[in-house]
């Protein structure tokens, strides 16, 4: 845990904080844990602050009124969050949910400290303006190819990005919230590719042979 | 257009600018005047920089390789724009357009003047924060909506939101890019509203009965 958060402070140095704030930061943080699975963090009505992925897969993504979901990015070991953005403006609403797409741990610096810390370093106010440009760019690239990639194309370049060793464990179900669609929809075009040989289905598994 | 710099000038009052700083910005605005149809601003090499909307209206549009658009978000007479963020970082590309909805005017600040500021001044970095969140949760928020809400809603809630009078000026091919549709699919749902006698359609007319 020490060692953590002693990675956690060395990204913070790059902003030049005093001695002072650097103790305030690193006496803090508060380390968390989730299952693959877990949603992460559920308090609505709170902000969440900074989030630094220590290690896992988090993915951010957007629910409509009917359940329906669509991931619009993911965060990897390394990666830094600032989400709830609504904090930062009062008639903002911006409903994005973080789910663990692995067994992950992060760093939470809660946003009551770390909209001091931005109000008081420059530098840490254009990380949070170029924190926001990336989101905003990949919402848009998301977006845009959600309504004009065909359906068959994005389960393809879903398949391909996320497998290992040309493996990919997900349910069908999981994959239909990634990409925004139905699991009926996902289920019917992975057995259309199955059929081409490209791929080959298994329970909970998806194995790519030529894709 | 001398008074149309002092009202920009007056919106940067709130930044606590210098005297100098004040008279940079107001020494180097460039106004700018858009026909409706016309893009705003296209080359691509270059940051568009601060954008302050002085009357009109502007659509802010993603464009898919296949040349399809969307509208991601509108910016009306008051409004204020910060694009083209791979201005603020290297590696990132954002792929938004400025189309005049309206013969528009604008006033610019190039983005040399305006990163500068923004680097000196806490209070301009936070706006900028809270422009991206905005913009950010207006790009989920539609593209939830593009993917989750029906394409008849969708076209009767723009209707709705865009009509003066009960009437709106637009061919079914803008309401299709405005959408990120294909003409045919806008064509064939105002054809089935008009035969509910909902709306009456007319050449590059459309009339809201009772929506």
């Amino acid at each position: 845990m020490k060692k953590d958060i002693e990675q956690f402070i060395d990204k913070f140095k790059k902003f030049n904080l005093s001695k002072e704030d650097l103790d305030t930061v690193s006496s803090n943080v508060k380390i968390m844990e989730f299952k693959k699975g877990d949603d992460v963090i559920v308090d609505k009505n709170s902000c969440q602050g900074f989030i630094y992925v220590l290690k896992g897969n988090l993915r951010a993504y957007a629910i409509s009124t009917t359940g329906k979901e669509i991931t619009v990015f993911n965060l990897n070991s390394g990666d830094e969050c600032i989400l709830c953005a609504n904090c930062m403006t009062d008639n903002l609403q911006l409903e994005l949910n973080l789910q663990a797409n692995k067994d992950t741990k992060i760093l939470l610096l809660h946003s009551s400290y770390f909209s001091v810390l931005k109000d008081k370093y420059p530098s840490i106010a254009s990380f949070v303006v170029e924190l926001l440009s990336i989101r905003l760019a990949s919402a848009i690239k998301v977006m845009t190819q959600a309504l004009f990639t065909p359906i068959t194309q994005r389960i393809i370049d879903f398949l391909k990005q996320n497998a290992t060793n040309n493996q990919i464990q997900i349910t069908h179900e999981i994959l239909a919230s990634h990409l925004g669609t139905a699991r009926e929809v996902v289920s019917r075009i992975l057995k259309d590719i199955e059929k081409e040989n490209l791929i080959k289905l298994e329970r909970g598994k998806i194995i790519i042979l030529n894709l």
